[in-house]
């Protein structure tokens, strides 16, 4: 059952006077099939692609990822294949989850699958490190489509917790706000409210950078410190945050909303996320090598502080928390210092 | 030794060029005497008074308040005294951190020991019941001064981490730059970090909306809801505060920053906070009263919850979580229909 998408059943979100959206996922990892399942239960038909024949099975046949949400029983409507053209043959709507480096090489070879109406969704985090490219860009660029048919979903949005059907809101961004529209309606269900934004610019800035803050975050709680660090951490986080954004056109409101301030402080709280847990390792004491393996692997906020870094002083902007992070990874700074150098600075007012 | 105040030593901050400030702290509770080692720290010779001879004593003869701080040695810069006025005689700077509701009376008998120099720092939050004034006045109407010679301070300040000596960082609010500077500098020092801001209002407002947030993150807490939905409620809590505020004349920049967010932050994630524990006892299945006696007391954002709404109410702003908190906790909402009541509004742009 890896040929033909499957569905079961599908109701509208708004009614009966409005048809059933068709929708397709990219990718059949842990948010890939996580949003597939908030497609479906808000009243979509949906098939995943996946690379793997027995992942694919089981979501068609069992209606469960074991491997990636495990315990999970996802809606009848979500459907698999490993056929990508199959998957996206009539889909309204398009959602993308594949890994972030890879997904030009993905999706370039579909173009010509899409259909001409379909709008489509980026849920990557980061940046395309060969061109520097935003992943909306990559996706606009790689299907040969408007940026305008392109929205971006972010906000506090754990896989593992949606997938429960546990209550979240979620931004959906995109320069036009039709895309946005037809995404929101694709998504929103009783435990899944989304919220439109037109600035795609700070929606994926703060998508990229929260893991930096969450590495910095890490590192103090490993050091032992409690909530009032945190907070501090996360919120004067977001201030440079919104620094580096204005300097590149985003819109200020962006930041202290759903996909900045609420993604940073979920995945600032979450235990599961890897950029707090190998925080926690090198403040703990780890070199960074030591907490790469503690960690079973590298996390992204590591891959992107450097570059991060070097995009806020080439356009003059100020970030000390960026700065103490790559200085206690690459630099040797002692994980001890890092809390007197933040507080160290001059006194002065507050605000961006 | 409850008469005289006593010091043992004092540096500046700044250096040997600026005099030692002389700081009087009203109150020996845990923020209070918190804030006396704050301004102990930043180079302050600091009297606290307390109206309790043994908690005086302990304070100034061994450097310690068991009761409302146990385990913490004091500076050796922190006396402390039963008399008020000996407190006072003197003091550059007072800071007040007794009952909200039993300022005025506490304050207004004092008002000719304040040297004609003096500025006060409000430490507490809410707002006077019989008058709706906010601290910051109740302190300079009782006072007698002009409002230019408070400041307020507030931001991500567990009093029980700060007094471990774990950095923070604080927002020092006033109407006057002069008044805000002077107290940034008395409590300025290497674990403690303040940033200055006009905007009192805003920051009195967050001081006393936070912890309406608080209850409702805790019911979700306490149903078993994870950290998306306390992002969530924490975000968009956020946005009807800043859409209160807004209407109130604050400054739309404070609700992101550190009184605000950063504040509503620590609160909402540490477990030693009344509202939040008041909160999951009520998300767990206890009725109010239940919640208060396992709680060991009422909380604040219950008292203040309906207040809210009216303010909000009057002024046509719309204050969807607060006004669920209200539901549950006295309109007999049965709390497992919390999240969907926040979450089945239209769909709609995110912001303010």
């Amino acid at each position: 059952m890896t040929g033909a998408p499957t569905h079961t059943s599908a109701s509208t979100a708004d009614g009966p006077s409005e048809r059933p959206l068709r929708a397709a996922v990219l990718g059949a990892g842990s948010w890939g099939t996580t949003f597939a399942a908030v497609l479906a239960d808000a009243g979509c038909a949906v098939t995943v692609w996946g690379r793997d024949e027995e992942v694919c099975r089981q979501i068609a046949d069992e209606h469960r990822n074991e491997r990636y949400l495990p315990g999970i029983t996802l809606p009848d409507a979500v459907g698999a294949t490993t056929d990508a053209r199959a998957a996206l043959a009539g889909a309204d709507v398009v959602a993308v989850a594949v890994p972030s480096q890879s997904a030009r090489a993905t999706l370039a070879p579909l173009a010509d699958a899409l259909a001409p109406h379909a709008v489509v969704v980026s849920l990557m985090k980061g940046v395309e490190l060969s061109t520097d490219r935003r992943m909306s860009e990559v996706v606009a660029e790689s299907f040969g489509i408007d940026l305008a048919r392109v929205a971006v979903v972010s906000g506090p949005n754990l896989a593992k917790e949606i997938a429960q059907r546990q209550p979240t809101a979620t931004v959906v961004a995109s320069t036009s706000e039709d895309t946005a529209r037809i995404v929101a309606r694709a998504c929103a269900s009783s435990y899944f409210r989304p919220y439109t934004n037109r600035d795609v610019v700070g929606v994926e800035l703060c998508g990229a950078v929260k893991n930096v803050i969450a590495l910095a975050v890490g590192i103090s709680q490993g050091r032992g410190l409690g909530y009032n660090t945190m907070a501090t951490v996360i919120t004067r986080g977001l201030v440079e945050i919104s620094r580096l954004g204005l300097a590149l056109g985003a819109d200020a409101e962006t930041f202290p909303g759903l996909a900045g301030m609420g993604d940073l402080m979920a995945t600032c709280a979450s235990p599961d996320s890897r950029n707090h847990t190998l925080g926690c390792h090198i403040g703990r004491g780890m070199s960074l090598e030591e907490a790469v393996a503690a960690t079973g692997g590298t996390a992204e906020g590591v891959k992107s502080s450097r570059s991060v870094l070097e995009l806020a002083g080439s356009l003059g902007v100020d970030m000390p928390i960026t700065a103490a992070v790559v200085r206690v990874l690459y630099e040797g700074l002692p994980v001890g210092e890092l809390a007197a150098l933040l507080l160290a600075r001059p006194r002065k007012a507050e605000g961006v």
